[in-house]
């Protein structure tokens, strides 16, 4: 199994959801155990110089990755989820998309003041969504020290905005 | 481990989402791996016995537990989705919930016809999605063979509906 395996089980979609957008459809990957048991070994060999103590990842697709990563690892995981679906104490964020905005959540007392948090999800375009999160976890004086995307878009702005090492296994125009 | 450190790690709220409704919130469990660890480990036991192809969740809990299954268990795992999150050709079935109604989506060709599938999910409540999925699964060609649960609200009107073995890890009122 190489990394190029992976990219060429990912399908590109032209025109979803909306024309002029090249959607990078993920899921015939997990149609395939070994290549999703490849994919978190090549991200814990990213992480190994990386001191973190929890995995934030957001719903739904940053799940995907971040259970199987927070096994791999022996890390607790923090879900961030979409409105009025976590229960106990949250905090909110209300941040702007291209088009609208959306608001996630995360229950506060998961993240102990002082953590060193890293940030999983399955893709980086804008980074709008990795921004939020990282502004929660300010908010719960913590920090984020890394980002791991299985896909980075590249050349989309967005470096000066994460902070922490910044991780991807595959880049796309 | 036992189960009963597991049933003690989900935290009960009264009246969420709405009054009269005992939320049992599972996001404690995944501050502690091996926790999560023991739950796939038991879930694993319980399939020994059965025969089947591949593993069906919905967004987004479902995932929580059926890629690390899948992953043990060395299956295909195909995700239900909310509706216009898949991109490839796809079935999408419409079923009346409590309040309301709910729409869910699979990629058709993910489930190859005369597939023996599992149903994969957190909590069985009245059974609505499950059934809805079965259906989905039905209309595939394909037949669900057994269901697993983490959590099983006993006496709500459902067994009837559910084919296939039914199993959860813990059961409450």
């Amino acid at each position: 199994m190489k990394i190029s395996d992976i990219e060429n089980a990912i399908v590109s979609i032209n025109d979803f959801p909306k024309k002029g957008i090249v959607f990078r459809d993920i899921t015939p990957l997990f149609l395939d155990p070994i290549k999703i048991n490849f994919i978190i070994d090549e991200m814990a060999k990213l992480l190994q110089s990386i001191d973190f103590d929890v995995i934030v990842a957001p719903e739904s697709r940053g799940y995907l990755f971040a259970v199987p990563l927070a096994l791999k690892l022996n890390k607790p995981f923090v879900m961030v989820r979409k409105p009025n679906k976590l229960p106990r104490a949250k905090l909110s964020i209300d941040y702007e998309l291209e088009y609208g905005h959306n608001i996630l959540e995360i229950h506060k007392n998961d993240i102990k003041p002082n953590s060193k948090v890293l940030i999983v999800d399955d893709l980086l375009a804008t980074g709008g969504t990795s921004c939020a999160i990282q502004e929660m976890i300010k908010q719960l004086d913590s920090l984020v020290v890394a980002h791991m995307y299985l896909i980075e878009l590249e050349g989309l702005i967005k470096d000066q905005r994460l902070i922490g090492k910044v991780y991807s296994l595959i880049k796309f125009k």
